[in-house]
C-alpha cells in the first residue's frame, strides 16, 4: 500500500482543519500527571492519554479525518485498509460515524481481540496471507471492486494531519514543553507532531521511540534514506510498521532523533506505569515513557509530552490466560 | 484487633463531618461511565473511581478521617494498625499527611509491593506471624509500647463514616441511583455506604458483592449472626477479612443483600473491565461488577452505582514476572 501519488506534505492549517473536522467525533483526551513518575524520570511529565481516545488509541483521530474529509460522492463508496490493529479498528469506527462502509483487509495470525474490535464496529473483514506483498494485493482487490477509497494508515496527509492533533491538544493544555516524545512505527503520529510543533511550539524538541527490534526508524535517520528490509521483533504490535517515506521526510526536515528501546525496558516501563497510574496502556506507548527513563540526563528538569498511543492491550498474549 | 469497646454507630452527620474533614487530603474521584459494558449489562453502570484515589483505594478516605480526628496530644503519639494491604498503605499516607508517626504490623507472607508502598509512604513495618492471634498481639505489643492509637481497617467508626464518603460523593455527581453495589470484606466500605444512603437516598437498594471463597458476610446475614470461622480461599486479596461486628449490625439494620460471586467469574469481570475503561482496577474491585453481571435481570434498565475500591493490583501474581 504506497502512499497515494497525489501526496503533499499537510501544513499547519491542515492540523487546523483536521481539529476542526474531528471535533464532534473524537475525544479531548485529559493530560494526565503522576508526580510519582516525575520522581522517578527527574522531570515532569505530562502524558496524553490517547489510551482513552475512541476506539482505544490516536489512530482514531487520523481515520476519522481522512473519513470526514471525502466528498460526499466518495464517501458513499466507503473506505478500505489493510490493518490487524488499532488503525482498523480506528476506520471502522470511523466510518461508521459517517455511516458508510468499511473494508479491512486482515493477515493470517491477526490478534483475534483486535479483529473482534474492527468486526464490532461494522468494518467487513478481508482475510489474506500475512507479508506486505499479499495484504497490498488484497487490499487493492477491495478497493478496484469496491470502489472503495483507501486509507493509509500513516503515509496519507488526512492521517497524519489527524494524529497532529493530539500534540495540538497537548501542547493546549500543557503549556510550554521542553521535549516531546512519541512512539514510532510507520511515522503518522510523529510526522503529524512535527507539523503541531513547528505550528505551535518550534523550540520544542522532537523524540521517536523506536522499538530496538524495529528500528528502521533509527537507521533511515542516521542513514539519510529508508530503510525497508528490516524484519521487525518487538512485543510493541503497534509499531512493527516500517516508516513510510512522506512520514520520513517530514520527521528527518524537522530534525526528528529516535531513541531505540529494548522490548524488556518497555515492558518494566509499562508495568511501572499500570501500577502509578491505573492505567491500562499498551507497550506501543509505553516505548515512550521507556525512552525518558532511559536517557534521564537527556530530559533532567525538562517539561516532556509523552503520547500515549493506545490502550488495546492483547491480556492473553501479555499474561496469560488465566488473567 | 476486636473494635474499640466504645464504638458507636456513626450516624449521617458524621459522614457529612468526614467529607469536611477529609477534602483537603483526599481526591474526588471521578464517577465513570463505560458505555460498552451499559449494553453488555443492561443496566446504567456509574463507577466510582476509588482505584485513583491516593494510596490507590478508597480506605484512605476512611484512614484520613481517624487520622484527622486525632485530638493533638492524641495525634502526637502516632498510630498503628495490622494490615498488609491497603489500609496499611492509607493508613501511612494519611499519618504522613499530618506529619504522624504510623506502625504497621504486617504478617509473614504479605504481598511485596503492599509493603514497599506502605513503607515508602514512612510508616514504619513490624512483621510478625501469619495468624489474627499473632497479628493482634503484636499490634497490641506496639500499641504499648509507643502509645499510638489503633485504628480498625474497618470495625471503627471515624473508618466507617470517612468509607461513607464515596458513596456520598457517588450519589452527588451520579444522581438518583437503583441500587449501590460495593464489594464487601470487613465491612467498612458497605457499613459506611448504608449509613450515606440512609441519609440521602433511602429508597436505593445496596447490594454486597462478595467473593464465593470468602463468604461469611452472606452466611452472617442468613443465619442472622456473625459467621466468624470460614477460611477465606479467593484471589480479592482485599476482601479476606471477616466481617466486623459492629459492620454487621448497620449493614442488617440497612437490609443489605449479599451476593457472592466466584473467582473465575470476578476474573473475568476484571479482564472485561481492563478491556472496556483501561482502567486498571484490582479483583477486589471487580467482584462488584462481576455481580452485576451474574445477575442481570435483577438490575434490569436500572442506574446501578458501583464502588471501585481500589487498583493495586499484584501483577506479579496475575500476570507472571514476565509482564
Amino acid at each position: 500500500m504506497s502512499p497515494s501519488p497525489d501526496f503533499a506534505t499537510p501544513a499547519f492549517a491542515d492540523v487546523l482543519a483536521a481539529a476542526a473536522c474531528i471535533a464532534p467525533h473524537a475525544h479531548a483526551t485529559p493530560v494526565l500527571r503522576v508526580r510519582s513518575l516525575d520522581a522517578e524520570a527527574g522531570c515532569s511529565l505530562l502524558f496524553k492519554a490517547e489510551h482513552l481516545q475512541r476506539a482505544g488509541a490516536f489512530k482514531f483521530r487520523g481515520a476519522c479525518n481522512a473519513v470526514w474529509s471525502l466528498a460526499p460522492e466518495q464517501a458513499a463508496r466507503g473506505v478500505v485498509t489493510h490493518s490487524s490493529g488499532n488503525h482498523g479498528a480506528a476506520l471502522a469506527l470511523a466510518a461508521a460515524t459517517r455511516g458508510i462502509a468499511c473494508h479491512v483487509v486482515v493477515p493470517a495470525g491477526a490478534v483475534a481481540p483486535k479483529l473482534a474490535a474492527i468486526a464490532a464496529y461494522g468494518a467487513v473483514l478481508h482475510r489474506c496471507e500475512p507479508g506486505i506483498d499479499a495484504r497490498e494485493a488484497a487490499c487493492e482487490a477491495v478497493r478496484r471492486r469496491t470502489g472503495a477509497n483507501l486509507v493509509h494508515p500513516y503515509a496519507d496527509a488526512r492521517v497524519i494531519a489527524g494524529q497532529a492533533t493530539a500534540a495540538l491538544e497537548l501542547l493546549g493544555a500543557g503549556g510550554d514543553l521542553d521535549a516531546m516524545v512519541v512512539p514510532v512505527g510507520g511515522g503518522g503520529l510523529g510526522a503529524g507532531t512535527a507539523i503541531a510543533l513547528a505550528g505551535v511550539s518550534p523550540r520544542t524538541r522532537l523524540y521517536l521511540a523506536e522499538p530496538a527490534g524495529a528500528a528502521d526508524t533509527a537507521a533511515s535517520l542516521a542513514r539519510g534514506e529508508r530503510v525497508a528490509d528490516l524484519v521487525p521483533d518487538t512485543v510493541c504490535d503497534g509499531l512493527r510498521a516500517t516508516i513510510g517515506a512522506p512520514n520520513l521526510a517530514i520527521l528527518r526536515a524537522a530534525g526528528a532523533e529516535a531513541l531505540t528501546v529494548d522490548d524488556d525496558a518497555t515492558l518494566a516501563a509499562m508495568r511501572l506505569f499500570w501500577q502509578r497510574s491505573k492505567q491500562l496502556v499498551e507497550p506501543s506507548s509505553a516505548v515512550a515513557l521507556a525512552a525518558v527513563l532511559q536517557h534521564r540526563p537527556r530530559f533532567a528538569g525538562q517539561r516532556v509530552g509523552i503520547v500515549l498511543s493506545g490502550g488495546n492491550v492483547d491480556l492473553e498474549a501479555l499474561c496469560g490466560a488465566g488473567t
